[in-house]
C-alpha cells in the first residue's frame, strides 16, 4: 500500500468590492479574497496539499497567476484538475483536513455547505474532508481582518 | 486499515495576570493565554488535529466559548473528551507531532512534562506524542510576545 | 506496519550581507537567513518533521544554537544526521511535503535543484520529496521580507 501526506499552506489579502469565496462557497461580507483567481484561500491550500502528496509541484506552477485562462476563475475548477492530476498519478484521497484562520464574519453556517461542495468535486464521502475554522484572537494580518490564511493537510493512497 | 491525518492550528494573546498553561503544564511567567477557557494553546491545537481527522468539526463545535460550562475550564478536559469523541468514532492515535511558536519564556523544560500529561489523557505512549518548540525569532506578534501558536498533526486508525 | 506522522515549523529573519540558503541551495539576492547555523529555514522545518515524528525532540535539542560546533554549520549535515537519528529508531521516510513561505525572489527555479540535494541526502527519492513556494500576499513579516517561514509535514513507516 502506497499512503502519502500534503500539507498546503494559503494566503489572500481581503479587500472591498470583492466576493469572498471560501470552501466553494459564497459567503456575505463587504470585504473578499483579492487574487487572480477567485481566491478561494481553503480550496487553493487543499489544492496545494493534494499537489504536494502526489509530488506535483503547486498551484502556482498547475495554475499560473500570469495565465489569462486563470484569471477570476472558479477555485473548484482548479481543485477538480487538481484531482484529476493525483489520479492521473494513481492517488486517491483517503481524507483532507484543513482550518480556516478568519477573523471575520463567523464561517461555522457555511462549513457543512463547504464540505458537500469539496466532497462532491473530490469523488469523496463528506467524512472524509474537514473543514475547521478560527480566529487569530485579533492578532496579525488576519485579526486586523487584512487577509485570512487556510492550512490544508491530505492523505492521499494509490489507487 | 483506515487511516486519517489531523491539523490543528491555534492561537492565544499573552496577557498580564493570566497563568501560563501550556501542554497541560503551568509554567511560571508573568503573561498567561487569554481566553474563555485555561487558554492552553498547544492542547486545543491537538484537540483540533484529532477532531479534524475524525470530522467531528473543531473545538468551537464541541465547548462553545459562549457556554458558561467552559469558562476557565482546564483543557486536559477538553482533550479528555477529544479523545473520546474520537474512540466514539471508532479511531484511535498513532501519533502526533506538535509545535508551539512562542517568543519566551524556554519551554524545554517543560516539555517531558508536557509528553507525560498528554499520553497520560490520550491513553497512548509518551514516545507516541511528541512536542517541538520554537520562537519566531522575534518576528510577528509572538515575536512581540503578544500572543503564541501552536501546530499540531495527528495520525489515527480505526479500532 | 508502524507509520508515523510529523510536522515541522521554522521562522528565520533575512538581513543584508548574509547568504540565502533553502533547500540546501544557494539562492542569489542581497539578503540572507540570520541564524547560528546557514539559517536555511526549509532544511530545518524537515528536519523538526522527521524528529517530531519519530518523537526525537526538535532541531534545538539536537543542534543547539549556544554550540560553537553547530556555528554557521551547513544545514544538509542537519539533515543527514536527523536522518541518521530516524534511522537509528527504526524508521524511513516514506514522503516528505514542504512549503516555503516568502514574498521574494521567485524560487520556482531552484526547486527541483532542493528536491536532488533533500533527496539525496535523505536516500528517498525525488518523487517523495515535495518542495512548494508561496508569498504571503504582501502581508505580515514575510511580505514585509522581513522573513521568511516554512512548513514541513513527513510521513515515516518502520524500516
Ligand atoms: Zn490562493
Ligand atoms: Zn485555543
Ligand atoms: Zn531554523
Amino acid at each position: 500500500m502506497g499512503i502519502r501526506i500534503g500539507l498546503g499552506v494559503d494566503f489572500h489579502q481581503l479587500a472591498e468590492g470583492r466576493e469572498l469565496w471560501i470552501g466553494g462557497v459564497l459567503i456575505p461580507y463587504h470585504k473578499g479574497g483579492l487574487g487572480h483567481s477567485d481566491a478561494d484561500v481553503l480550496l487553493h491550500a487543499i489544492c496545494d496539499a493534494l499537489l504536494g502528496a502526489a509530488c506535483l509541484g503547486d498551484i502556482g506552477v498547475h495554475f499560473p497567476d500570469t495565465d489569462q485562462q486563470y484569471k477570476n476563475i472558479d477555485s473548484k475548477i482548479l481543485l477538480q484538475q487538481s484531482i484529476e492530476l493525483i489520479r492521473a498519478e494513481g492517488y486517491r484521497v483517503i481524507n483532507i483536513d484543513s482550518t480556516l484562520c478568519l477573523q471575520e464574519p463567523k464561517i461555522k453556517p457555511y462549513i457543512e455547505q463547504m464540505q458537500e461542495v469539496i466532497s462532491t468535486i473530490a469523488g469523496i464521502g463528506k467524512r472524509d474532508i474537514s473543514v475547521k475554522a478560527t480566529t487569530t484572537e485579533q492578532m496579525g494580518f488576519v485579526g486586523r481582518k487584512e487577509g485570512v490564511v487556510a492550512y490544508a493537510s491530505a492523505l492521499l493512497e494509490t489507487i
